[in-house]
């Protein structure tokens, strides 16, 4: 796998190797539970706390506003129905989008069952949130307003300081799923003005099976997993030492490196641009500037994404037609439809996500790689238009 | 740390060589999101199955029969409340015991606030489940019965097999949390007529953020965490492949090193038989037969277990005083009290939980140490009878 090209960073990351060589000690050698008493135990609860510190340190939070989850889609959770389930009283209204990740429309497609209300905001031809519409939703009824810090699948960042002032002057809790950006993008959640922002770690160059919630001070939230004092009684279940510590190691090497960004960009736009100048009738989408430093995500007419995928793993080319979640799905893309992308187009979606890892080299290769395969199935499609 | 002697094998296990060498290609090299279809990501895929394979030979389950989670807490979570909200329609009434784990004990305290009824059993002074309270507190209502294989505090082990016909014959669903047995004794799902069972990695060497639930084919049950496809349909979030592979390479081990579970029983008697020699004023808790090899529990009149621990932790032995989920609590053991142990004698108990790696050498060293630890807390004791 070494002439791999990854380009599914959005999807997931190589653990780093200073993340993972963080991890190490904690599987067999302080293995303790950080819940006793001894000395092996209080080692691996220092180790948790050290890690805590570092996450809050990536988004300017407290440490005591950290709790840790098993994955993003558990921090969604546990923050949508915390909120609903401690909230009932005051309410049954809340309000997201249309392309939120599937962890927050699940989760809220499930609450309709039990007895709440969701209002579901449509978005501009680029992704960004219709804030108008997401006002007049809203009815004093509503005690939860999610929406997401940057798509996952055409990186648009949205307005979620907007967002939370809209959120805050109504004494609406504001949960954003900032799954896609933290470590991508600065994130301080005081000038953001959040009361909930979900993390996973497998993201930003951690590993799977761990993620982090940032609840605001104050903020009343029910549990979503039942059981022992663990995080302060807000998540049951023997910490994970080992990712915790990789989370941390994580948010601590993303603080230093987020500059790198900008090399991510250019070899974005580059990707871009010549796949442009090559390939006729790609749409990109997303929006144009308000976009995460690394996400392409464009739609080729008259072709599948997937057979290009496919065609593209052949030649060691790493990517995605959308959201790993729902690959396999025959449904286009909940996202593109939103942004008023027909179907059939949706359909031939590709999206490339780089990291830090990435080099021009390989960009040139992909420039070099795709078109012909586009040109073969072009050729192969009773959809294109042939003279 | 390396002279320490480890006896807290049912808090948790230090993960076993082979399974984190198992683990360590899925951080950095082999690290797809299992849901693209690359084939980097269909390899990760490919490891999850084979992992699934390996849990559901531990305990004669169909692959398709285990979802992995992030827990035990968590599998008992999904298991408890997931029957509960898919089978509202058919009642509200859930039995458990007095004894379970608080990751069971507060899912039915939550699910109370939901308008569930519960009842909680008692048990005897061995902590055995009265199954005639059982089969009487059974209501038309009735939709589940959660009562666990072994206790994590005493070890004694229940009569799960009746506990499932009782339940089996009636129609109402029987969960069962093995975390302290799985790869401990013998599981046959089959055998032993549950429809639900909960395992933990870190219990059996493996990792910690990492849990499995068997659900029997049919078995009518709702989603805890809501999101993407994973799990088919039935646990959402990315998989935590190297958290997985490292449970199914435990659940292998397990089965292969079952057998030498009687040199655990062994170690444990001889423990057992020496302290009792030595220190007045003990009482083993617990089944005399129907136990946990590796489990020994005893009250030490006049002192508190928590000062015992900290003096043990000064000569390198490290114990608990109940459950590690429970610790710096000031309540004394549910456990204990169910049993008919009094608060004060309660107060006074340790558990010694032994595993694959003890000695010889190390028990003798206990028996060594804890009579003039246990003498010096006595003298300081105002409780303890001086002549």
């Amino acid at each position: 796998m070494n002439k791999l090209i990854y380009l599914d960073h959005n999807a997931t990351t190589p653990v780093d190797k200073r993340v993972l060589e963080a991890m190490l000690p904690y599987f067999s050698e302080k293995y303790g539970n950080p819940s006793s008493i001894y000395r092996l135990a209080k080692e691996c609860d220092f180790a948790k706390e050290r890690a805590r510190k570092k996450v809050a340190d990536l988004i300017n939070a407290s440490p005591t506003e950290i709790y840790f989850t098993g994955s993003g889609t558990e921090s969604d959770n546990l923050a949508i129905k915390g909120v609903c389930f401690a909230n009932r009283t005051k309410g049954n209204h809340i309000i997201t989008s249309k392309i939120e990740h599937h962890a927050v429309l699940n989760t809220c497609k499930w609450l309709e069952k039990q007895g709440f209300l969701i209002s579901y905001i449509g978005v501009d031809k680029y992704g960004i949130i219709d804030l108008e519409e997401l006002e007049s939703a809203i009815t004093a009824k509503t005690i939860l307003i999610s929406i997401m810090h940057a798509n996952n699948e055409v990186g648009t960042i949205e307005p979620v300081e907007k967002i939370a002032k809209v959120a805050g002057e109504r004494g609406i809790y504001f949960h954003t799923d900032a799954v896609q950006t933290a470590g991508k993008i600065p994130i301080d959640v005081k000038n953001m003005g959040v009361d909930l922002l979900s993390i996973s770690a497998h993201k930003l160059y951690g590993p799977k099976g761990v993620g982090a919630l940032f609840i605001k001070k104050g903020t009343k939230i029910d549990s979503l997993l039942h059981g022992g004092h663990h995080e302060r009684n807000k998540r049951a279940g023997t910490e994970n030492i080992p990712g915790i510590v990789g989370l941390g190691a994580a948010c601590e090497l993303a603080s230093e490196e987020i500059k790198e960004s900008k090399n991510i960009k250019a070899l974005r736009d580059k990707l871009e641009k010549g796949l442009l100048e090559i390939i006729d009738d790609i749409k990109i989408n997303g929006h144009p500037e308000k976009r995460l430093d690394g996400t392409l995500n464009l739609c080729v007419k008259y072709v599948e994404g997937e057979s290009m995928l496919i065609h593209l793993d052949y030649k060691d080319i790493a990517a995605s037609s959308g959201s790993a979640c729902t690959s396999g799905s025959l449904e286009p893309s909940h996202v593109l439809t939103a942004m008023g992308i027909s179907p059939e187009v949706a359909h031939g979606s590709l999206r490339f996500s780089l990291g830090k890892k990435n080099t021009e080299e390989q960009v040139d290769r992909v420039i070099k790689i795709l078109p012909p395969i586009v040109d073969k199935l072009r050729e192969m499609s009773p959809l294109y238009p042939k003279e």
